[in-house]
Formats: structure tokens, sequence, C-alpha cells
């Protein structure tokens, strides 16, 4: 089988496709294994650092039908679909976050429908779909209300993707991603990027800014975690998902002050002082407008888990980047 | 100021420009009432039947942004998006209702965004972006879940108004309509339309066929209180819906048994006798995905009002259309 990742040269897509390339096969229809004989890495840049074989690397603007054409064909039975333009960005250019979220989700789709195969699409949707007068705890079903253009352009990737799964043109599972953290790297331009750097700035004996208040309550999950739920959510069997296609992924509720202890524990307070409290109103709102709880008891009923601690999230972020030990 | 009513040549567009030719003015910004100078009926067809001078018929395709520019410009301050693809057709269709119900929504709301005025937009909106597993009264912020292609056209441009209602591009009004019935004139592609022919075609003396199980329920409201639910929503206050601009109108909720009763108890028995039960599992299945009953105190106290019982609606559709009465 050949299996697609859009935005595969991002840090979510080379980190799925790395273990992609170790498992060697994936659970397909019937729950029968099937083994990955192409792994095509789309992206607006070259995924650098594969010397695998089955990869093939593929840059190209996701938003042209060409490209998707280029990259998916009969054999494609599995597509992981990440390509995005996050929060912030898509909230200060409104015609670009339309263009990438909106857009080429449904031109993916599209693409899949003319081939006629109907792979399997994970679509990673966003906390940021949720919003607006909200229960404490978050269900399944709560009804969507987002407060930003990246919510809403993913709220309505969604409802594509259901109403295609529906009418069998794709078998699509919509995995809501809780904010992942600690991503490794640099800062980015989703209204998130702090959750990451206020543990790996510090780690890394440098300063970070928190923009919000500790009081905020954030639902997280680690990169690890994150990777394992793609691809336990590709391999579920449609019929178990039904009429409802989207899964609140598991995660942990925390609040900043929360992770500031919990840093605090594995790193010591030489950390923790490295981060700067700089209130900003844009970002503590819309992140403000997210749900820090959700209810995650159909995930874990097909079998999708997440951590127990934000302590433990810490301390995998050390072993998955091979930090030395704090 | 300019009125646009998009489905203008439709029954519901051409009983909403009567209407407002009627009244001559709509309440704007700070309740002020503003005198109506044109009213633009755009639609495929050229709705006709209009002597009043104030009246502009325009002929065009919603989805080709040129038409929306020659009926959109600053001064128009007022639109009714009612233009769609109905649900029988959309699910038949599938591109053509992508065309129109998704594709020139967004284009109606991108041209406001363009002209820069930020007009007041009233997009109908329907029963059938709910569906799956529902509670028994539908609030007004249970999660949509469409099971038809044109419940998932409607919902997602409900979030797309919403956006462009949060960035400030148009202070746009969701009404979602319950199905409306009694509709004049002949049967149409709604999955819906056998809602108003069991009863027009037996006051008309005619057979009428009722594809679904007397036991199904729906909701359902007249087309004269459908028409003031949409001046109403056009005359709110854009504060008073916050962030969430959707608004479940109210309706009656009853069994299509209680509507033949409520025939039996206007019309007779004989009216009663000229109703086929000729199930049809295509129907039964996209109606009983609907609610039946929603819960309207939030329309309630914005002022907006339905029928009192489904034989009341039955004597205002004798009325309107001056039938003999029976």
């Amino acid at each position: 089988m050949k299996v697609l990742i859009t935005g595969g040269a991002g840090f979510l897509g080379q980190r799925l496709a790395r273990e992609l390339l170790a498992r060697g096969e994936v659970k397909g229809v019937g729950g029968q294994p099937q083994r990955i004989t192409e792994l095509v890495l789309l992206d607006v840049m070259a995924a650098t650092g594969f010397t695998d074989s089955r990869v093939r690397a593929e840059v190209g603007d996701i938003a042209e039908r060409s490209v998707l054409e280029r990259v998916i064909d009969t054999q494609t039975s599995a597509i992981f679909h990440l390509a995005a333009i996050v929060s912030g960005q898509a909230e200060a250019d409104f015609d670009l976050g339309m263009r990438i979220n909106l857009d080429a989700s449904r031109l993916l789709l599209e693409t899949c429908r003319i081939r006629g195969h109907r792979p399997r699409v994970v679509f990673t949707s966003s906390v940021a779909v949720y919003g607006g007068d909200m229960p404490d705890v978050v269900r399944n079903d709560t009804a969507l209300n987002p407060q930003s253009s990246y919510g809403t352009q993913k709220a309505i990737a969604e409802l594509l993707l259901n109403d295609y799964t529906r009418r069998g043109f794709v078998d699509g599972r919509v995995l809501r991603l809780p904010t992942i953290s600690v991503r490794p790297g640099k800062p980015n331009a989703a209204t998130s990027s702090f959750a990451s750097a206020i543990v790996r700035e510090p780690l890394n004996g440098e300063t970070a800014i928190c923009p919000v208040p500790g009081s905020t309550r954030l639902w997280l999950l680690s990169p690890r975690r994150a990777i394992a739920c793609l691809i336990a959510g590709l391999e579920l069997d449609g019929a178990a998902l039904g009429k409802q296609r989207a899964l609140n992924l598991p995660g942990i509720s925390v609040t900043v002050d929360e992770m500031v202890d919990a840093l605090r524990e594995v790193a010591g307070e030489a950390a923790v002082k490295r981060i700067l409290w700089q209130p900003d109103a844009f970002l503590e709102k819309i992140v403000g407008s997210w749900p820090g709880r959700w209810d995650t008891t159909r995930a874990e009923q097909l079998g999708l888990k997440g951590e127990a601690s934000f302590a433990d999230v810490i301390r995998s972020y050390i072993e998955d980047e091979h930090l030395r030990p704090v």
C-alpha cells in the first residue's frame, strides 16, 4: 500500500513518517496488516533526512489540483492530512487560511472521490473548533462553535469529511488533537506556541515568554502519544466510528501553573526562573476560548490513550529529543 | 437603503418581497426605521408579477462572482440569502449542491467583505443541520451533525457566516427554519415536500402521497410566520446575538398523524381520504434524521414567534391562498 502524509515535512509529519517506516505495516480493512511500499511526504518544502527507499518527498502547493493528483492514486489507501496554516497565521492572513485549511482539504477529498478507491483519510482537527459558552468538560458531541478562523476552517473540513464518508467517497476519521506539547524546535505562529516554549526553552537554558495567566487551563498531548493516536486512528475499523467520524483525543488537563510545577519537578527552580510572564491580550483571548478539558470516553473505548501526568510528558520529551538528563 | 433577496423568484423570496414592499421600511442600526429604496430580486429566472418601481429583478447564476458584484454594492445594507438547492436535489447532484449551497454562499460573503460596508445578512439554514444521536429536544447549542449533503452545506455556510461576522466583514444572522408547511404550488425536490403536499393537494380535491409513517415527527412553521421571522431576524440588534449567530426558529412539533387530524378538523374526512400512504425508504431515512422538536427559548426571548397549532397553520394557508373556505 501507499501512504500519503500531507504536511510531511512538518514536525508531526516527519515524526509520523519515521514511526510508520519503523513499523513497516499498518492494519487495514478487516484488521489485516498491510505492508507499506511507498510513503509520500507532500509539503511546500522537501522533507529531508530520509534515506529509506520507500520515502518519496514531493514538493508542491496542496491547494493545486495537479499536485494532489500527482500524490494520490488508486494505490494510496491511507492518507494523513496534516497540512495546515496554524491558528495565529490563519487569523492574520484570512485568505491563506481559507485556501490551505479549507480549499485544499476539500480538494484532497475531491481528488479521492475522483479516484474512486475510497481510501482511509485521517484528518487532524483541533481544540479550536470549540468556543463560546462551553460546558466545563467538552463532550464529543458538544456543539462546535469556533472563535477563530482556524477553528472555523477545521470545523468546516470536519463536516466535509463526514459527508464525503457518508457518501462513500472516502473512509474518513477526524482526530481532534489537544494542543501538542512539548514540540521541539523553534516557536511558531500557532497561538499555542508558548505551551511548548515555556518548557522547551528553559530546558535548553533559554528564556521563554508566557503570554497567558498561570490559571489558563490547557488540554495537552505529547508528540509521542499524538503519533500513536494518529496511527491507531487510521487502523480503526470505520464501522466502529459510525455516523460521527470525529474523535476527541485523550489528553491531560493542566493549568499553566501546573505545567510550571511539573517543570520544577523535573528540572528544578532554575528552569522555572527562565519563564518571563508577559501578558498578550490577543493570545489570551484566543487561547482562553478553547476548552481546558474534554470527555474522552469515546476515544478510550476505541483504544486511544494519552499520558498520566505532565511531568511524564516532559520526561518523554527529554528522552525523545535526547536531551542531557536534568 | 437597498435590499437584496437571493432566491428572489422562489416561493419564500416572492412572499418576503411583497411583505417588505408593503412595509416600506425596516429597522436598521439602533432600531431606526430605514426606507427601502430598491429591492433586488436575484434568481436563475426572473421574478415576475411585481409592478412596484422599487423592484429590480436580476437573472443570474449566484455562483458567479460577476453576478454577485452586480447586485451587491455599498448601499445594499440588507441581504436575505435564501437561494439554495433543496435537500433531495443536493443529495442527488452532489456537485450542484456544493456549488450553490456552499460556494455561492461563500462568494456572497466574500463580495460583502470586498465591498467593506458590513451589511446585515440573513441566512436561512435548516433542521437538516442536525442528525445522528440527538436529544429529544434539540437546543440551540446542540452539535450540528448533518446526515445529508444539504445539511452539511448549510452547516458549513453557518460556520462561514459566524466567522465573517466575528471578523467584522458582515453582520450575519442565521435563522434555522423548521420545515415550511403549508407551501402553495406544486411538489418540489425537497425531501420534505410531502409535508405540504399532504395538506395542499387534499384541500384542492387532489390525491397526495405520504412517503413516511404517521408516527414521523416534524418541526413545522407556516410561510406567514416564516416571513415575519425573517424580517424580525434582519431587524435584530447584532449585539443581542453575540458570538453565536444561529437561531432555531419557533415552530410546532407534530407527527404526521397529528397533521392529518388537523386536516380532518379543518376540512373533514373526505380530504383525509385523499392521502395515499406509500412508504419511501430513502425519504424516510433522511426525514427521520431531522429533529422533531427543538428548544426555542432563545428565539422567543428575541421576540420571534411561531403558531399555536397545526390547525391554525392550515387555516392561515387557506386565508393566504384565498382558497374557498371548507
